[in-house]
């Protein structure tokens, strides 16, 4: 735990820089005699005040302000606390923190506020995160997640979950107080049963990172296609749609620039990639090694099977990007160029059949043909079936934010809690099997129950705790 | 007068973007409701919560925010208000203001909020400017003059001026009632008396603009001198000294590049000019009229004489200084490249002296020689004098400042009304020495008045205060 010195009294600005008002925070015991000693009231004073009232008030010479007095423990730090709200010039703010300091505050860390909250017990440790997740979301997506952890329905559940498995812990413990003689209490059935469950449900939160941490930072789609099968106008197409919510993120990863597009609420990182290049027979391998990283590394593939060229490029591109696809990614198969295919041929796809009079063939024999479910027919010109494709793109994910309520892991910390709590519970169970003394088996238990503990602070370090909240803003 | 239609409610972020929060500000009758429609409060409502009160509430998956209550008449627009205080996220923002606008208010426009704190009467329309003016001061000088004038000690100038002209109205009308009887009440003398004091404070107060407008905008400070008399290095020795403070602002007028300096809380422009070139005899007119046109707009001009230069140069250049300086521009003579002087040689600034092995020449003989009070020595390379210089430089200005008590003009508009109350004060003298009619007279006296009334918004267009408000940002 972090110790707060008593008297300690700190102050920064809370709001950001221009607009037409700014706000101050100061908190900290004795933080309403600096205000006071700062800011003449009309009558009374800020220490004399109740909580939740706002004074009008002049600062010599400099402003005149309101301030809102909290009163210990109901503010956001549980201390006491006022916010003032000035004009926002930078001259004011700056003039107003020097005279509260030289009055007894201090300036106040980043994240400071934020943490003397959490060590007043106002939030616990994954709460407070989310406060700083809360601030930075910029997509109806992760700010749901974001508020949700807020909220505590997250802390809820790592809760439920290691309830879990201090039951189980219990059990034990049971058995170690009894060990000299030599009874087994509980079933190993039982103990096997609870420690599976709890398993599944950590697996579970723990592979909910990759679906939490791409809505907190945008969901990675990948467009890939052939060359010149009409990727970039999709780009462009898309982003057309709805330019105002687009903005460039240079890649981390290369020197790609992605955009991001807003769908539904959840923000996806489009990436353009290079296009897939045919040799004599089989698609180079050579010019293609970038996009089948972005095809590996992507959550949705949006891959485009161009309507004017034939079968065989077809299928090369189709086999090249289903040898690359992770498990769990989403393809988005796209018959792109559609509007260059005649209105009496379409649903037929194959510019050698049509070159060579063969009749049309239907969507269903193409998809078929290529070992694929479904294509979309697409014509970035003349926007056909754009809108499917965003639906595609979205449906899948917003399910399944929908369906997790709000319970996903977003955070690499918590992520890293919950698997080393898995790999615990399996060395339990792999003990369970060979017959491990029951006081190492409930090593791995006390283990898991810390690890899980240390998510929402129940049991941490200054130092974790110390890091979590110099990720903050000042004045949080 | 500015009509604002009943139940018209307007809201806008207030904050900057950034920081940990934002506040949006909400206002009209009515607007409470509007409030708790978007937030659910634990216990209460907006709407029946007295006036400078915090309540803590929920906006539905989306915020915990804090919502401070104000009641007509004690607030900023006179008018039913809230501000609402949510995470700093634009997410939340944009959200909030769009369910605001969904349950009835409306965005405000530039300014708005103040315009209606003037149309309810709680500033006059110079406070109004003022509140621009605070929010953009960057310097100790350019806030005190917009706080003076927030405060209201402008208005009060400009209503005893108005007042000692509305006293000689008064006499006139009072002349014209009885016009049948064809009397005259007054002695012609004493409505000499009285219009030649109120033109002397009109004429007064429209000069402080030149003043007035340069502590707002920063006081041009032109650094002249020969070329390679060590110019740019003082520029950069003076900026060494602080430059957390310097800001580059391409200039206006030319292509020049001028820097900021704060210094003793006065915002001074320092801007470098082409060095004065020597030609055979004189100084090439040709190579300086760039310079010579800052030396006539500077306010203060620091002129370089190179101590390792001659005394025809510095004959050459003080001249060339002195024919175009206007008569209330300050010039700080300045001896530079002190450095280069030897020791036991100070004092003696004549190089050609020191060559020929004359013996050194006082200070006082220096300055008697070219016709100059005083000069400062000054190493930029050492420091040397560089203290002396700044004092210099700022102490004349400061003491302006102080002596003016906050009562300068700094208003474009306010110059020009001034001028046009001092023109019409002058026709109004000029017709009681030609005998004008007393209602002629009258005419002119009606016209300063209104004049100056419109300053700060007795009489008033629309248009004019349309125009003054939409200078402000959104949210003020």
């Amino acid at each position: 735990m972090v110790s707060v010195a008593p008297g300690d009294i700190i102050c920064a600005p809370a709001s950001g820089r221009g607009g037409a008002i700014s706000i101050l925070r100061i908190s900290g015991s004795g933080c309403l005699s600096v205000v006071d000693s700062v800011v003449k009231f009309r009558n009374g004073s800020a220490s004399e005040c109740p909580g939740f009232r706002v004074k009008f008030g002049v600062v010599h010479e400099l402003d005149e302000v309101l301030v809102s007095v909290f009163r210990s423990p109901h503010s956001y730090t549980g201390e006491d606390m006022a916010e003032i709200s000035c004009h926002a010039s930078p001259y004011i703010v700056e003039s107003l923190l020097d005279r509260l300091c030289a009055a007894g505050a201090r300036m106040a860390h980043a994240g400071e506020f934020t943490q003397r909250a959490f060590v007043a017990g106002k939030m616990d440790l994954s709460q407070a995160e989310a406060v700083a997740d809360l601030i930075a979301a910029d997509s109806a997506a992760s700010h749901k997640l974001a508020f949700s952890q807020l909220r505590g329905a997250y802390s809820l559940k790592l809760k439920e979950l290691r309830a879990q498995i201090l039951e189980l812990s219990a059990l034990l413990e049971l058995e170690l107080d009894f060990s000299e003689e030599d009874v087994e209490f509980a079933d190993r059935g039982k103990f096997r049963k609870l420690a599976l469950d709890a398993l599944a449900e950590v697996e579970r939160l723990a592979d909910s990172f990759r679906l939490g941490n791409a809505f907190k930072r945008g969901i990675p789609v990948a467009i890939v296609g052939a060359v010149n099968s009409g990727k970039s106008t999709l780009l462009n197409a898309l982003l057309g749609e709805e330019r105002a919510l687009v903005s460039d993120i240079p890649g981390t990863t290369r020197d790609t620039v992605e955009e991001v597009l807003v769908l539904g609420g959840v923000a996806y990182r489009f990436i353009d990639t290079a296009g897939l290049r045919e040799g004599a027979e089989t698609i180079e391998r050579m010019g293609i090694e970038r996009s089948i990283a972005q095809i590996g590394q992507a959550s949705v593939v949006v891959a485009l099977l161009d309507s004017t060229a034939d079968t065989k490029e077809h299928l090369s591109v189709v086999s090249a990007i289903k040898a690359h696809l992770q498990k769990d990614t989403k393809v988005i198969w796209v018959k792109s160029k559609s509007d260059l295919v005649s209105g009496s041929r379409k649903g037929c796809f194959d510019p050698q059949e049509m070159v060579s009079g063969t009749s049309g063939i239907t969507d269903g024999a193409f998809c078929s043909r290529l070992g694929i479910s479904k294509a979309i027919e697409l014509s970035a010109l003349t926007g056909q079936g754009l809108d499917e494709l965003c639906d595609a793109i979205s449906s899948a994910d917003a399910d399944l934010l929908k369906a997790s309520e709000g319970v996903l892991v977003t955070n690499q910390r918590h992520h890293d809690a919950l698997r080393s709590a898995a790999s615990d519970l399996r060395s339990f169970l792999s003990g369970l099997d060979s017959g491990l003394p029951t006081d190492l088996l409930a090593e791995h238990i006390r283990s898991a129950t810390a690890t899980l503990g240390a998510i929402f602070g129940e049991v941490t370090h200054s130092e974790v705790s110390g890091m979590i909240f110099s990720r903050f803003c000042i004045g949080k």
